[in-house]
């Protein structure tokens, strides 16, 4: 039998092999999920993927996402068979420190990884995230005759995504969306860590994902290569509705003759023995990392990868010759670079705040800066969870992205995603456009539904993907909600997670330079920038009174935290730091003290994060080492001894909110002038 | 028309009053909701619950969530109505400092109020929660011909719930577990903040819900009591099989002649003249907060619930005489109280512990203590969101829950219940079994992915829940799973949720010291305990050496930081807290310091949150003023300035992980012996 003919299971074979062999050889991870969708792999990677291995930055490349990541030696098998820069050796490495092979797959790390996966049900929603940014800048960039945007999306998937919540807020909005060029292959092994799911998971998936209006294929034999290849022929046939589940009946650990099928091949390496035994039972007769020739030669895709890109920058090339001020523009987002004249305008926005000096509710001063951004940068894309009109997530003229208004057109192009009450969704998306290339995403929803959303914004940080979220009604100043809303812990608990910029700015400059911020991250594509990161903007419900600033104080808002009101005289006997609606309070207790002879500075904080960055002279020079401080923040406590130390004090709130009009709660928890000034005098 | 005509409206318009005004007066809230869904609350309400609103603590009521809990108003008002302890003077307080009506529905604040509601789709995974607990009870107290535990659960739900993600996975628990006593009543109004759902959430809902197998009514008109009274007989009728969803197509802010159907009624007062409008529509001729005498007397269900009580209790009364012993540990059970005997037995346990000395990993001493509990209390009730063999949450014998083998039988019983890959859906299920009352609930999963179930332990705490979460794999310790899976933030971030108590036991005595002090804090039932609430347990994967300890250390542990080993002579130069894993590197580097003349103490800190409720006398016993202090935890490290303060060091890791094996990544990390010792060097 040819290695090329459809039934030959030898290509699939050299996958088990590898992932067996690693497994067993990092005596650690997750051999049975590859083993079951090696032929899954076979019909996609070697029958559809269009990528070019040589070059795993290439814009109009499809996306594959592995959303089961700990079958992560699936694609590190599909990179190093097709050709991409990861070697046999890199293999052999697996799981082992610093090397190209992790124990999930993490994008930055291995060429041709583009999502870092592992936390179950994320890869689908960031295989959303990235079929909605290629739908919206196909509906964007592409003119008639010159689709240089249109690739597919694919992702593989597991019991464990389908189980997860996340699963269906992204399955849910993708169908009512309309992304048909996503691509879900379910690998649907009725085995999970605990056993058959049966027990505890007897979903209809086919008729699940029918209710979202997603095209649905049944493929009963999930090792037929061939019919799993026909099946995503059929998908990407497809030209308009919902995206396609193909839901492919698999044997978890497929060929191993005593634990395929069961869970003992989920998590731990076979053993010699059992290895021995299904290499016998799959015929492959080839040592640990060790590839026939004839399996290489079917796998390599070098050439075909090199002409596919060809032929894309060919059109591309006749894109840029009708059209050449959208190519590059084009390309500039893909690269996601900010604008050229981009940091001059920006900066007379802030200077226009400035001179303004309104008394703005954050939130709406950061509509004002979305407003200007939006302008500025068509590369913004907004969005909010059901809370448009509270986060003021949207600007004046926006039109939201809806979905095709008939069969066979592009997506409704806008630049607001209603995300709807979704929130874990909505930042896994987020994380999937960034991920693509071409947007730069923000999202909505109040602070405390952050907890809904955590672990996604931990991704964004570990991925250094610049996203960008507004969380709105940022403490008990959001009022009559009561405690289910008020968040008390949010801020402090979100500065904990690393590479994860917090902002909470005080009034309309300083959420101006949060903003700014925010967008100056670095993009981080895939394996060329290492710098980046989400940023998170926690904003006031009520109005904050605006603080006037010289050019310098204005200026050293970026630092994260800077000197906001010196003390009387330059003599500095205590120092309140204060973020966000707390600095009204800080300085009017700054006012009442100094009347009293006690000088006092006022420190603005809304950045830990980035003041933390900044070098020991900005520090100490903000916070002089031996002056007594006290910090104030509608927040629990705990915290802020980081920057007051034992002997300092915190005004804050240590328990749960209230149900109760905002002033009415600020006295009730404390938050007072009077509280500040009685803190300071005590640590005089 | 009668009042008692099913079709008359004016019972349903009461609500409508009480809702619109009390948010006018209050000048806050979400009227639309209650609007839309009063006739589904006549059917459900006066025809079908099984409630005594002058016993709200009955066990054998029906029990009713409001998921979507900002229509706070349509349970107020039905509470009022039926006779609650909650006059119209409560309700003219509506969303102000403590009132009892709250913004959102709070338990404990308001009789009848079964669980606090607001962040959306909890509210329908506590109510599967009532369902399994109350399924488990039958299963295990009924006796034939004594059906002393049979009871309905009801939850109203809104277009939120259902596009949040947690819908989905207690859903498909629901239906995989046969939860055929659980209804939920879906207010299909079409809108949600932002408008027509249409254009971000298309699902079919029905078939949705099929395809988890639940059952599924559809209501084509709302408004008909009638059509959804039938609909609940329906439901109620069945006694096998999954639970009913009753879709009624509603009108948000039904009666309002301007405003119904649209988003405008969402969250805001209706304004005097709409409010207006609305009585001359619905023809309700009363003042604000005015209930005629035939309304009120339609809804008065006093007379109706104490003869609903008196028959179960005489039905009750049969049960205990036939089985006395059953029917007082049911009686104890769902008090909450642990066995008499409960307290030397479980210190029997601990003093075996301390005997054995054994090195352990700490969820293995975990699972050593439940095994203990499982014994002693059969009330415990155990769990794993997919990953029982690693969380180590069963113990020998368990038998697993499972859906009834045969159509009519009770579920099948077990003290295990595998949650599948769902950890916000396990958290808001335990914390619906608290709130049911007869089982002591614990689930767990990777500490990583606490992350995911975030809300829910937040919701615990707010509500004082008695639950334990049992988050193993705790650090870097983990090994080659990578940063995705290790906790970094975690631990310290989960120690900024108020009434969580967080334990991080550094070997087999602390570990059955945190499960003691996580079963003992009160259960908290309703209106009757506001002590309680829930712990979470940190717990290594790899092995962590025993350290002996007098009887008095060992009792020490319960005050949550206690001095571990005493600096030689007494003299204390400097003190090391640490938790965990590495309490281990603090002992270490004791004794090198000691060795070099250095007299060290080493604290140890397995819960800040209890140690931080001891007398002061106590933590300066053991952390003494003006003496150095290092703290080390494998985690971030801004947590711990709040004991070292500004002065002092701490050992830990502020940056993401690694995949690599656990004793490669410590050292890489600088979590070593050498950098504690360095580090207390530099605070001498």
């Amino acid at each position: 039998m040819s290695i090329s003919d459809t039934s030959n299971h030898r290509p699939a074979n050299a996958i088990r092999a590898l992932a067996m062999d690693a497994v067993q050889q990092a005596n650690s991870g997750h051999p049975g999920a590859p083993m079951g969708m090696a032929d899954m792999a076979h019909a996609l990677w070697h029958d559809h993927l269009r990528h070019n291995p040589a070059d795993p930055a290439w814009p109009g490349r499809d996306r594959f996402v592995l959303s089961n990541g700990h079958g992560s030696m699936l694609i590190y098998a599909l990179l190093h068979l097709t050709g991409y820069d990861l070697s046999i050796d890199d293999l052999r490495q697996f799981r082992q420190l610093h090397s190209r092979t992790p124990g999930h797959p993490e994008v930055g790390i291995t060429p041709g990884v583009e999502t870092t996966t592992g936390p179950l049900g994320q890869g689908l929603g960031n295989a959303v995230g990235m079929a909605l940014a290629e739908a919206l800048l196909a509906a964007e960039f592409n003119r008639d005759g010159h689709a240089v945007v249109d690739h597919h999306t694919y992702v593989f998937l597991g019991d464990g995504c389908l189980m997860e919540g996340i699963s269906h807020e992204v399955a849910s909005l993708a169908g009512t969306l309309g992304l048909h060029k996503l691509v879900a292959l379910y690998d649907d092994n009725g085995i999970s860590i605990d056993g058959k799911v049966e027990h505890w998971f007897a979903d209809d998936t086919a008729r699940r994902f029918e209710s979202y209006g997603w095209h649905v294929i049944r493929v009963a034999d999930g090792h037929d290569a061939a019919a799993v290849s026909a099946a995503i022929a059929e998908a990407r046939a497809r030209t308009a509705g919902g995206p396609t589940l193909i839901a492919c009946r698999t044997n978890i650990g497929q060929g191993s003759p005593n634990m395929a099928g069961t869970a003992k091949v989920h998590g731990a390496p076979l053993g010699a023995e059992e290895i021995a035994a299904t290499r016998a039972a799959l015929g492959w007769n080839h040592g640990p990392f060790e590839i026939p020739e004839d399996v290489a030669a079917f796998w390599n895709a070098r050439a075909a990868g090199a002409q596919a890109q060809a032929d894309w920058q060919q059109r591309f090339n006749a894109y840029a010759a009708a059209y050449p001020e959208l190519a590059a523009e084009y390309l500039r987002r893909m690269r996601g670079d900010l604008p050229g004249e981009f940091q001059a305008a920006w900066q007379a926005f802030v200077d226009a705040t400035v001179a303004k000096g309104e008394t703005l509710a954050t939130r709406k001063a950061s509509q004002h800066a979305i407003a200007a951004l939006a302008e500025l940068l068509p590369e913004l894309l907004g969005g909010s969870a059901d809370l448009t009109g509270s986060n003021y997530t949207d600007w004046k003229g926006v039109v939201p992205v809806r979905a095709a208004q008939q069969p066979g057109q592009p997506i409704s192009f806008g630049r607001h995603i209603n995300y709807g009450v979704r929130e874990f969704g909505m930042a896994a998306i987020m994380n999937g456009i960034a991920l693509h290339g071409g947007y730069l995403p923000f999202g909505g929803t109040f602070l405390t539904f952050s907890d809904y959303s955590r672990n996604a914004l931990r991704m964004a940080a570990l991925m250094k993907q610049r996203v960008v979220h507004v969380f709105t009604h940022d403490s008990i100043g959001l009022g009559e909600d009561g405690p289910t809303h008020q968040s008390i812990e949010h801020a402090a608990s979100l500065r904990l997670i690393p590479n994860l910029d917090v902002w909470r700015p005080c009034d309309t400059v300083e959420t101006a330079a949060a903003w700014g911020a925010a967008v100056n991250r670095p993009a981080s594509l895939g394996m060329t920038v290492h710098a980046g990161g989400p940023s998170a903007l926690l904003l006031s419900r009520q109005n904050l009174p605006f603080v006037p600033r010289d050019a310098a104080t204005t200026a050293a808002i970026a630092r994260g935290g800077y000197v906001l009101s010196e003390a009387s005289k330059g003599e500095v006997r205590a120092v309140i730091l204060a973020t966000g609606s707390e600095v009204a309070l800080a300085l009017e207790a700054q006012q009442r003290l100094q009347a009293e002879g006690v000088p006092v500075r006022v420190v603005s904080m809304p950045s830990t994060d980035v003041f933390d960055r900044q070098d020991k002279a900005w520090q100490v020079s903000v916070l002089p080492a031996g002056v007594p401080r006290v910090a104030v923040e509608a927040g629990v406590t705990a915290f802020w001894h980081k920057y007051v130390g034992l002997e300092g004090a915190v005004v804050g709130i240590d328990s749960y909110g209230e149900s109760a009009p905002a002033d009415v709660l600020f006295k009730h928890f404390s938050l007072t002038t009077d509280a500040v000034v009685e803190a300071v005098r005590k640590v005089l």
